[in-house]
């Protein structure tokens, strides 16, 4: 991993620079509410999966913009998915519509999307357009099944699957498709590469969700089990559930219910989901904590939590099969470190 | 008119079909969100003047798509719109906020951008996407500025423009320099075809504001003084206040304050500008509400709306004059009737 760090400490400061450089093409208006979201100290992932890509195919030219859009429009949707989730912080700082207001954030939002798409498009080739638009109709989408199935402790596997691919893999896609889009690899090696990002994505999203019941606040430097209080019936608890008696199942919806989390999947569109956000204020009894503390314990001890960590790593070693499709090359290897970082990491 | 009524009656069932088939495009999640908004009754006036420009400069191949991707852009910007004014109906209907959740409506919005952007990528003119880009950053740029300025009663007329200009003429300007570029106009065509737009979506946007001081609650369909109520000072009150004495524009200042709207003019980025979200709820005392009928009253009596349709005339000359131009045909004389329409309208 020490090869894909180093490269990283290489790189940050440039992508840095650069984003910097696309923010004050902004409105001025708009620009202390992009570098808000863009500062939050971010690993940079996407637009360094597009620059190693790209010149694992060879690429000449500049990729850095292409690089760049990237994180804008992951910072686009983090702006508006901090609005839906009521989310406070934004790794330890006050989320942008709570400094800025949720006006702002949202509009905000929408000129980060389309300064991502306008970096996109002056390249001048469409299919790198093309890619990206899809990456955000399906990012957008996977967050509005995620919405409809809150308060769901039905939720299965593959149901689960379909939301993690679409709110998280395809961004992530779309970083390794575009930098091998743009170095102009030959058909197969940009599918490859896609590929690769696409099971990177969802090892990623699935080491995510597992983390949240994994760790300790202090180490996550978030509340642990954020997803259950917020209803959302991820990769540990679906494992867990599978196996569990059906009167657990029962009593977490009872509870998920009760905390406050209307059952949107049930009732489905059409019905008056913002009780979700006004219920969100509400705080929950002890004795709910209590149960929601005792239910990650239970998930904990029946092993839900390795078990999940497996299939993502699962995810990833599909990832590196895609990486055979690639020229051999320094940046292909950093790729699997890549592979590796993602699995291992514990925060 | 009737050449542009009969154009439009001709054209119109054209353009719905092929938003439907946009809309097919979209995740079985989004379409309901996608065609909430869309089969609201908007009169397709992007579409309109796309397929209109692109005529006039003797276009061929298919404009519809180009056309469509604007409606379904500027659709995209009326589910969050909704959001941020707290609208509960739009043209009668209730808001798709309402019925589909706050979230939703802020991911389907971010679905139909993509999908806009999407279409126009398709066509492979990084021209185009570049222009819709530019609109899209300029349209949330105006609406930001907007939002900075709610509660300003001291909003200059420039100020005023450069909001009306963002918010609103940016995407028009974008609908006829498409058609223009689309049809293979020269580089002087294109832009004498965006000046028309621009002007005319100034002349667009400030009808628009004076509608809501000019017309009867019947006649517009809609609450009249919404903007006063919502502390936006817009032209006919920036008209007024420009010849009534000092004490009148603090006692409006306190008012519009009074009513719950935060001066966020004065305090700008970094304050909790949700607040004005949480107090648009609150109804206005009786007293409050005569007041605000009392200053619509003497906004009218000074002949403030009269003047706000002479300056959107002018735009509307301004726009005419452009129209030189573009080359002499049928659609061309369209485009005059379209500038007659926009001054003229009482609704």
């Amino acid at each position: 991993m020490h090869a894909l760090i180093a490269y990283m400490g290489n790189e940050l400061p440039t992508i840095n620079e650069h984003l910097d450089s696309c923010v004050r093409r902004l409105d001025p208006f708009v620009q202390p509410i992009a570098r808000h979201v863009l500062n939050a100290g971010g690993k940079r992932l996407r637009p360094l999966l597009t620059l190693i890509s790209f010149r694992a195919f060879g690429g000449q030219g500049d990729p850095y913009p292409m690089a760049s859009s990237l994180e804008l429009l992951h910072s686009a949707t983090l702006l508006h998915d901090d609005i839906l989730d009521r989310a406070d912080l934004r790794r330890g700082r006050p989320s942008a519509h709570l400094v800025y207001g949720r006006h702002a954030a949202i509009l905000g939002g929408d000129a980060l999307l389309a300064l991502g798409n306008k970096i996109v498009a002056e390249y001048g080739d469409a299919r790198l357009t093309n890619a990206i638009s899809e990456a955000i109709m399906a990012t957008a989408t996977g967050e509005i099944r995620e919405i409809a199935q809150v308060g769901n402790m039905s939720l299965t596997n593959a149901e689960y699957l379909e939301i993690v691919t679409g709110k998280t893999a395809y961004l992530i896609e779309a970083a390794t498709r575009c930098g091998a889009l743009l170095a102009g690899a030959d058909n197969a090696g940009v599918e490859q590469a896609a590929q690769f990002g696409l099971n990177l994505g969802i090892a990623f999203q699935l080491v995510d969700d597992v983390l949240d019941y994994a760790s300790s606040e202090e180490e996550a430097g978030k509340t642990v089990a954020a997803d259950l209080r917020e209803g959302k019936a991820t990769l540990p608890l679906i494992l867990y559930l599978e196996s569990a008696a059906p009167e657990e199942r029962n009593e977490l919806q009872e509870l998920v219910r009760r905390i406050g989390i209307t059952d949107m999947g049930n009732t489905g569109a059409g019905t008056q989901s913002d009780d979700v956000q006004n219920n969100k204020g509400r705080a929950m009894s002890q004795q709910d904590l209590d149960l929601v503390i005792a239910a990650v314990q239970r998930v904990r001890e029946t092993g839900a939590v390795e078990r999940g960590r497996e299939i993502a790593a699962g995810y990833a070693e599909a990832a590196r099969a895609s990486l055979q499709g690639l020229p051999p090359s320094p940046e292909t290897e950093l790729l699997g470190e890549a592979l590796e970082y993602v699995v291992r990491r514990n925060k």
